[in-house]
């Protein structure tokens, strides 16, 4: 079977989770956290060697206040529970931002490594596109070219992207490492997380050509 | 009915309708022209604003020479086609390299109008993402700031996209322009095109809500 190197999470579909089962919006984020951790579990059972998962973005945290706070707290959980693991992580977003949260800031700087190191996972925190691509070309002091700077250069090509809740969009995922990604929608919202929705995912990539474009 | 401003078209499976069909792969590709029009006469009918269809791309000309003269040659009667309607043509792609075809250069220089004007129509046409992107951000002379300007920067946001031929990815369809766009997959091919592909199409998008990433 051909697994995927590099998995994208788009984990959507907490808030209307939580108005469904009688909560309000901003308390469906923490049910978010588990399915996180089983999912990363999964991964690292078959073999895959990178995974991002979206957090949060920019255009996010014009939602209300209390949802920001809860989906920036998630976040933060979300570092605590996977420092326990073998992971090399890195934080990816902006951190010049009030928005940005301080406690992982250290995350940003360098791939930090815990346990055995791991799967590489990247963490989009506060991530926004434009910020991303604002120094897509710039010029290099020692050559007349322009060099890729991009600010997420650090995370690779996106194999398979699987998001959660329906939505059949990016919805501002790293757009050049999503290019040729495969894009698999699983309709339950994020806290049903089931282990079948990754399995389902991973035989539905087996069947696709892989053609980067070609 | 809430109707998308502007829909991107990606015609795939003209290659695996020909070998299902009996013929050779590059055969398919004139057999996409039909239904490119037709899809064009209920874009006007329903009144969408702005269409952007995917030719063929940088990656794409690395396939075998009989299918990228078949290809190149079924974009230049595509746009011979086009010329007969009412719509506003603007082709996008790197016509610095002998992959484009000459036949089109004026149709990148700025939007031709044919008939009343009618639909924006974008056709890309040896188009790649790193070239789209390449002069991103340049310093403008004139302030210290940096100026935006993709090579795409006329095409505008993409709200619903459209692919046919089953394969749930972008291909290398403009990124930034689909950082929030809605992505709705035909299994059906290209050459199959029905009617009822366009319609179901709209009523799903019609069922999302849109909150370009908020």
């Amino acid at each position: 079977m051909r697994i995927p190197e590099h998995i994208g999470i788009i984990p959507d579909g907490n808030r209307r989770w939580a108005l469904k089962n009688g909560l309000s919006k901003e308390e469906g984020y923490k049910e978010g956290l588990k399915p996180g951790l089983e999912l990363f579990k999964l991964c690292e059972k078959v073999g895959i060697k990178e995974l991002t998962y979206y957090g949060f973005t920019v255009d996010n945290t014009k939602r209300p206040r209390t949802q920001r706070l809860a989906f920036t707290q998630a976040c933060v959980e979300a570092v605590k529970m996977l420092a326990k693991e073998n992971a090399s992580l890195l934080v990816v977003g902006n951190t010049d931002s009030e928005m940005f949260p301080k406690p992982l800031i250290p995350f940003t700087i360098k791939r930090q490594v815990f346990g055995n190191g791991g799967i590489k996972v990247n963490f989009l925190v506060n991530y926004g596109w434009q910020w991303d691509l604002k120094d897509y070309f710039i010029p290099d002091e020692k050559s007349p070219n322009l060099t890729q700077l991009i600010k997420s250069r650090n995370i690779s090509r996106v194999d398979l992207i699987i998001r959660w809740g329906g939505r059949r969009r990016l919805s501002g995922f790293p757009p050049l490492q999503t290019v040729y990604a495969d894009f698999y929608v699983i309709d339950d919202y994020w806290p049903d997380f089931k282990q079948e929705h990754f399995y389902h995912a991973l035989d539905w990539y087996d069947k696709q050509d892989i053609t980067l474009g070609g």
